[in-house]
């Protein structure tokens, strides 16, 4: 243990004196520079849970440059890439290094999808270059582009009550907003228009298919995210339109013109690409075939280096189970840390996205059984501010002792359930695995998701020791006791009327 | 005077509520809407500067029309373009329409320069795209793009120091930061390596010559510029490099890997094209001949839509002209909006550069001795902060008449002159003319400068309101009067030891 407090002087410093750090967690992490009396007793499970929060606090070394060498080593890494390739094996070699078990790779055959060259031209009222990006599994256009006018939607419910055929020959955009929020939900009430939109659009007899970007920022970067396949297709060309870009077409409009757009994209699909996860365990000391999992995933969309989607996801776990590693003893059950590839793009075939996760599912069917828990990091850099346990075990001696571990990080207990664990875990969780899920503060989360801005200068490494020690405290209360998660209420909770 | 306090008393509100607003300019709105009685004794200068002040900042509609408009209806209005060309025409329609005088506009030749298709790709040691943007006048590379390794100076000097034809056959990259200041310092700090980068690299060997972007922001958008001729060419293609991928390519480098890059641009020129400058007046009523030109430029860069470089330093001159053109009676001297075209791009042969500042010049040669004073607005939507005023009147009755209108803005008297009045009206400050300063705070104005993200969307119709009560009411002052601001001292200030 002690090795954790002996680095980095300066560094501990720097946090110390960070004004976000909740005042608590200060005065916690200078109690935990004094020397502890390990052969004196047993420490109780919260005791150590407590000491690793600490130790992440004052500076742990190994997140940040992990996100820092997987972005700079691999930058970009869609699913079925080189970059996505040669990442997972990095990620292997790098765990195996730092003393994980069992490390290893698991492919599987995905149909990948490239973006190619795309652009975007207002060609009337005015010539203007316009910012878009092609929603990821969007088809090309053809090899001289397409051009239409447009004509813009306030919500994706207006495109489909357009009368039929009334936008033939046309462009349909969307221009829904998204709404900032601390809890992602403006994203997710947004979001719907980026899956249904081609086909909506393309129903009512689109050539096209644009849309304002899913993000709270007012930059000129467009959002990409996948759509989703229509009978193993999409049918129309798809993009998303950076916000000023949108404002300026709904301007446009307003001044009784109608904007008149060439598209260009040169999307290509491999139907025999591959993907893998990275697999990597802490073997337990006592129940090992028991498993607590740590899920993130390496893939990223394109035009960024993925720093902050996955990134720092797959930061947060190596690092928080590298605490637990080093520990001088192990925990009674494993400890799995699940590197995801493929989480980005949607299949056009049956189970059709988040295949990485399906692909774990599938291949782990007989163990899932043995999964304690699964909780996944997937929102950023940003603090974890809010904790959902299973309701199984919500109220109880692990629950107060959890709140005793995370409430110095400024960490709420969330009154309710949240059904949302993350789209990797999702399969495991919906065949029975329980769920916990530490919620990051995504107020900024959807300034920067999906688009180019995705880079490491974004990555706040105060925020990102304070996700590590979240999960590090909360993985080791898991890890190592006996409690059944599952035992007192079902995985997936139910709403409350609270 | 009173039509501008009927109007739009929500939007009146909103500015009283803005706690950005100084309090005591708030205070003397609220006083200014108390009826005047215009009968009784004839306002002073200062009274009446005043009230214009408080009208603008009640509200007044102008200036935020005109750059949505100028912005919708033209967008990126590049210097030769059919934009530029449009938009002057609109914007003299439109002065006309407004109320001014001797409404026209003044064509001269230029050499046009246009960005065509772009791209930049990391092919070494991985795969990435790169966000650039060719510097203004950069050549097109050859049609298959150009490859090289990628050598990174940390300054303009040390590129400079670089061993004789040590760059053979590589592209050179000077990655020197940009300090964010208030007065825009930092900006002047770093622009040289735009300027010489392109000369120095091709002296040293180097294919191209990429430069980090000179900028205070860390988003992938390049900030382009203009880079100088030399012997009437840029020597090698040249391009302005994002923050975050400067950045990435400092780390593959500090990692031991060369970074290798592919770039592409069809950049082109056009030798025979025109701009021009469009000239409004506000005719004097007892010296007419006497002139306060009033400066800001119609053209912009091609990427965004010029909003806050220059279409709001258009439209606060435009708006701070037309509260004056609706007052009972017009000032004793003549206000001369002037809004330049062809301000962002070099010229490759004397004078290189800011060419429609040396246009209106020479043209207006035998005028300038009448120019009794020049300002210009060309540093975004930022308040105004701080006022130089000529040495000649630096202190005495006008300085304090300025200062006890100003003041109540939240505007500073600077302690020792400047000697940047603004590129447009360079040439006539050369020529003598005395040149006045209303300072905008630029601490964020680098952020934005020279991209993409240079649209409406950023503009704070607040701070607008607050320049455009600035210059009305310290044009109202200089034009209602005798003053001569030449009389007492040089036309360019000294510098002072205070």
């Amino acid at each position: 243990m002690r090795a954790f407090f002996a680095q980095d002087g300066e560094r501990s410093v720097r946090v110390a004196n960070d004004s976000r750090a909740p005042r608590r967690a200060r005065a916690v992490w200078l109690l935990a520079l004094m020397p502890l009396a390990w052969g004196a007793a047993p420490p109780t499970p919260e005791t150590i849970a407590g000491q690793l929060r600490d130790a992440a606090l004052a500076g742990h070394d190994v997140a940040y440059s992990w996100v820092s060498e997987l972005t700079t080593r691999f930058g970009p890494r869609p699913a079925g890439s080189d970059n996505e390739h040669r990442a997972a094996e990095w990620a292997a070699a790098r765990l195996k290094a730092l003393g994980f078990d069992n490390v290893h790779i698991e492919t599987f055959p995905i149909t990948a999808w490239s973006r190619g060259s795309e652009s975007a031209q207002l060609i009337a009222p005015i010539s203007q270059p316009l910012v878009i990006a092609a929603l990821g599994e969007s088809p090309p256009t053809p090899a001289a582009g397409l051009e239409g006018d447009v004509v813009i939607f306030p919500t994706l419910a207006a495109l489909k009550a357009a009368p039929a055929g009334s936008l033939s020959g046309k462009i349909a955009m969307v221009a829904n907003r998204t709404v900032r929020t601390q809890d992602g939900a403006g994203y997710s009430a947004a979001v719907g228009a980026r899956g249904d939109g081609p086909h909506e659009a393309a129903a009512h007899g689109a050539i096209a298919f644009l849309l304002r970007s899913v993000g709270t920022d007012s930059h000129r970067l467009a959002h990409t995210g996948t759509t989703r396949y229509t009978d193993g297709r999409v049918p129309v060309p798809a993009f998303a339109l950076a916000a000023p870009d949108a404002e300026q077409l709904e301007r446009i409009a307003a001044l009784g013109e109608t904007p008149r757009v060439r598209l260009f994209s040169s999307a290509s699909y491999d139907a025999n690409a591959h993907s893998q996860n990275v697999i990597a365990d802490i073997k337990g000391a006592k129940r090992p075939q028991e498993i607590v999992l740590l899920a993130a995933h390496l893939d990223s969309w394109d035009q960024g280096t993925g720093a902050i989607d996955d990134g720092t996801g797959t930061a947060i776990m190596v690092a928080a189970a590298k605490l637990i590693r080093d520990l001088p003893h192990r925990p009674q059950r494993t400890v799995r840390v699940v590197l995801f590839g493929s989480e980005e793009i949607a299949q056009p075939n049956a189970p059709f996205g988040d295949f990485g996760g399906h692909s774990y599912a599938d291949k782990h069917l007989a163990e899932l059984p043995n999964h304690v828990l699964a909780g996944e990091s997937d929102l950023g850099t940003e603090r974890v501010y809010s904790l959902t346990l299973p309701p199984a075990v919500a109220k109880g001696d692990f629950a107060d002792s959890a709140r005793r571990v995370l409430t110095p990080l400024g960490v709420l207990f969330a009154r309710r359930g949240e059904g949302d664990f993350g789209a990797d875990v999702e399969p495991a969780i919906k065949a029975g695995v329980p769920g916990v899920a530490l919620a990051q503060d995504a107020t900024r989360y959807f300034d920067i998701h999906h688009t180019s801005d995705d880079t490491l200068d974004k990555v706040d490494r105060a925020q990102l020791d304070q996700n590590v020690a979240a999960w590090a405290a909360l993985t080791w209360l898991a890890a190592d006791g006996d409690l059944d998660f599952r035992s007192h209420g079902a995985a997936i909770p139910e709403p409350s009327d609270e």
